[in-house]
């Protein structure tokens, strides 16, 4: 089994946030990485997203991930199974990452060259939100277990979102999820967002994702 | 329709929070109130939970809920229809309660007297653990649909709750969710942690919660 290196990242100052972020967009673009920050509840699925959109791109692209969390390196061990180059990042603490953070966590890769990186951020719907880390596409994603109403009381995560993932529609008939009611709210709060659904474990609907971030990462 | 109360609260400062969270310990025993705070990842089922917990004991006793929300009052207008009294919390972007705030909402209920205080926190697995609110009971949910990989991943909530509730067993089968290897992870972290296994939607495990928080409160 590969060694999994764990890094401690610490909170930067928050005015200096934006402009963090915008200095990993501007490094990142000069090296000519696509990079997204994954977000979602506890649990939403966002592991399983990132393994099956490594494994459908890992044959064409070289492909890093951050994975971050206030303790363990449970998910950094499972996806470093796709080859992939994974670090964990131990965010003391810290419900969410922040530009600082996700800066020292790009330098663990070093020199290496990567087509695609992948942020997958601390599992919360608040302040995840609050921080531009600096990503070229931030994707949020909910799982149908979460339910309908969760656009009312976490708006701000569905405002600053580029992508929804609705996930686990799989398992859709358990739950009294309207998906209709639901997209009602999400345009209210954010009519550009693009919105996929699909079973992140079993693949439906998978492709239409993978048609959107094929191109997204071939046009950096 | 009765009118929901909205108040906005705002954050404490850490250091004083312990000291408030004793004085509210102090205040609600004095006024033969016992609280609970029950926290878990959104979408977990808090609501659905407190909404049948209230309904099995509002003959006998009087009961207050304080629902936190960053946004909406969705929450608190669920919740009145139980007849219990509501009011809704806005935490002004913050993704927890503190002790401070909690104070500030159970002003709001004024000199009303009530057997059982309930407060919905936030929903976010990290946060909420680190700030003790004055409860008498910290509950934490987790619904099967979030995996077993989450006391790995959040071990605060775990250490410091007192109960564990396991959420959403009537959708168990369309998850991959092991409940042995589960237990064993979160008896790593708290030996003490009382757990109930049940579907908060349907019944089916509540009897068991009832008898014990039922019990708790008349023992107050």
């Amino acid at each position: 089994m590969k060694e999994i290196v764990i890094k401690d990242v610490k909170e930067g100052i928050i005015a200096d946030n934006d402009l963090v972020a915008e200095s990993i967009r501007e490094k990142l673009r000069a090296e000519g990485s696509f990079f997204i920050n994954v977000m979602g509840s506890p649990g939403c699925g966002k592991t399983t997203f990132i393994i099956r959109t490594i494994n459908e791109l890992k044959k064409d692209i070289g492909i890093a991930v951050m994975e971050a969390d206030v303790d363990s390196d449970t998910d950094a061990r499972i996806v470093s199974e796709t080859g992939a180059d994974v670090i964990q990042l131990h965010t003391g603490g810290s419900c969410h990452m922040d530009a600082a953070m996700t800066m020292e966590g790009l330098k663990e890769f070093g020199e290496m060259d990567h087509d695609l990186i992948i942020l997958e951020n601390v599992g919360n719907l608040v302040c995840p939100a609050e921080f531009d880390v600096g990503a070229n596409l931030n994707v949020m994603i909910l799982s149908v277990a979460e339910g309908d109403d969760k656009p009312l009381k976490y708006p701000l995560m569905f405002r600053t979102s580029d992508v929804l993932i609705i996930n686990k529609t799989d398992a859709k008939e358990a739950f009294d999820f309207d998906e209709d009611i639901f997209l009602e709210r999400v345009r209210n709060l954010n009519g550009d967002i693009k919105v996929f659904t699909l079973s992140a474990l079993h693949g439906e609907g998978f492709a239409k994702w993978m048609d959107f971030i094929g191109k997204a990462v071939v046009k950096r």
